[in-house]
């Protein structure tokens, strides 16, 4: 693979100023065996999904520990950057981030496994990988060097492909394409002739409307109308195939999570868990109340790209995740492996059941109460 | 809708035994300000994913509050039978069960919507509908008589038909077999002519083998595969379309409910949204592994009913649901409503994203790693 092309947008910029940001802020408390950690986000306070589900992992720690340790959120850019999250933690300006592993796939691409990957898992499989399968043991051995133990905290689950100013029809319309996207995703538009954008969400509308970008994705329906992407784009195509899920996750120094007793522990990792399957309840029913305003009041196109445009972009991810693996990093190699295989286990059992039943229900009974 | 005949398989006879079973054992003891929970189940004592999943909650409830609430299993029959779970709570002889609404659909229909419903939601959204949507304060009301407590707890997600002695190719196969299953799936098969037969898991096996019943469903591979049902028929049909995704809940004696301290009362909720997250993933990965199992060694023919047996199944479930929330009964009217406002909500956005995004990936690159 080209990997400097591959790392290009990534985000070591803007974490590079994250300590320094933060090394005016205090220290965190420990008083009266109260512990109080600062948790640093990359999404805009209480932000639909994202935001509002920092607060509600926070929340649980705290009410479930009876107070014996807080966690208090920073939206982004209040301590440190949008994508100085991670590094704030593994400098020890913050003790716990919310944000997603693949925004620091440029320290190693092995991180985005842990959020997504291309004609990957959907939510409750990524999870399955994660907390049944080698994801956690995998993620362990990978931000060991960093410092940081991390939780799957939340999932948006199938995300759209995007908003496009322009309709797509052939695997040509991408050629020259300026896209914002993130992820391997990134890398595979950029192999069907796309110039690839890294962009933090909160700018994404204004890249959008200056032109500055043709097309974006962010997440789906219920993100998309908060930042009101409709207003500079009507196609909207789904699903995508570059982020089927993507994870969230809270991370934690380790030397903080190693500290901590045993019920302290397990109410770190449980609420964890709890506000995965709760977040993904909430983008279930979000996002269904927004695509009927997306299509009804605004208008928007909602329809998915041809098949030969799925046909290139499922080439170009097979040929990209080769080379990812064959490329002779070691831990690389074990996390793409383990992911696919469990991918291709899991779909020996899904053909049976979730895929063929969705197909099922929406050819059946229309129960209009 | 014939009422007698669809209570006919009721769980009421073995619920009535269950008070007098358990009133020769201790009360919980309450002691140090530590509280003790029995916890009755449905399940044999570690059954793959729903007797480990009780294991599970109970630990997690047990770890976080650090000993101040520790739940004790009871697997079916050393308390209480199998059927008998909500009663033994709801006349205070457990203060806990670990079981399925819709065994108790007997004492009302709107029971069976908390566990799930023909044409109905898959895993993720079933949770949503409890814990985003109106769920939770529905089931409130409809168990307050009962003076009971309930929260999701695990998911099976997406069920198999089941095993058939002999091959279904038209709606006529299914008239005059015996078959059992449980909830308004049975409803439905009876009014495509099967006689319906209401057992619990662990004596499946046996009527299959003694000719009892000519057909079962159990849940799906790995929980079949643990009954051995593949040794006495070969035919599995699946998906299901009865229960598209079962959840199993924790009862608490209201009463029990309501003395806890908020901390307390966080961490038994959380445990159970954790549960239901970790037992969905348990699910994932088990059944993937039993298929190959009961595929390959076992020479089990896996396959979908044909079209026309789904469309007659569809038709009768259609009709029946319309009868159910049109009967007068003015809870079960406002359950059935909002079940299926929300499936045909979430419909919409899904017919855009997970649906599409499955068939996308199923014909999409191997990446055979």
């Amino acid at each position: 693979m080209d990997r400097r092309s591959f790392l290009k947008g990534s985000a070591a910029a803007g974490a590079a100023a994250a300590a320094v940001a933060a090394s005016n802020f205090p220290a965190p408390a420990i008083a009266q065996g109260k512990i109080e950690w600062r948790m640093v986000t990359s999404w805009p306070k209480n932000f639909p999904g994202l935001g509002t589900a920092a607060e509600s992992i926070a929340q649980k720690i705290t009410t479930m520990s009876g107070g014996r340790l807080t966690v208090k959120v920073f939206a982004a850019g209040e301590l440190v950057p949008a994508f100085g999250a991670f590094d704030a933690v593994q400098q020890g300006a913050a003790e716990a981030y919310h944000s997603a592993a693949y925004y620091y796939g440029g320290k190693h691409p092995g991180f985005h496994f842990f959020t997504t990957a291309p004609y990957g898992l959907y939510a409750a499989e990524q999870f399955a990988w994660w907390a049944v399968g080698d994801g956690e043991k995998l993620q362990d051995e990978l931000y060991a060097p960093f410092g940081v133990k991390a939780f799957p905290a939340v999932n948006t689950c199938a995300q759209a492909v995007g908003w496009f100013a322009k309709e797509i029809n052939t695997p040509d319309d991408l050629k020259g394409l300026k896209f914002r996207t993130a992820g391997l995703n990134a890398e595979i538009f950029r192999r069907l002739g796309c110039n690839v954008v890294q962009l933090p969400g909160g700018e994404i509308f204004q890249a959008m409307q200056s032109g500055t970008v043709d097309a974006a994705d962010w997440v789906g329906p219920w993100n998309d109308l908060a930042f009101g992407l409709h207003r500079v784009a009507k196609n909207y195509y789904t699903p995508g195939i570059g982020e089927p899920s993507a994870t969230i996750e809270m991370g934690i120094g380790k030397k903080h999570w190693d500290e901590l007793p045993d019920d302290l522990k397990a109410i770190v990792r449980q609420a964890a868990y709890s506000d995965f399957q709760e977040g993904v309840g909430q983008f279930i029913v979000r996002n269904a109340a927004a695509i009927g305003t997306l299509v009804n009041e605004h208008g928007v196109k909602v329809r998915p790209f041809p098949d030969p445009v799925y046909k290139a972009l499922g080439d170009a991810a097979e040929s990209f995740i080769s080379e990812l693996s064959g490329g002779g990093d070691d831990i690389l190699k074990r996390i793409v492996k383990s992911y696919y295989s469990f991918r291709n286990s899991s779909m020996a059992w899904q053909q049976h059941a979730e895929q063929p039943y969705l197909n099922i229900r929406a050819a059946g009974p229309k129960f209009a109460v």
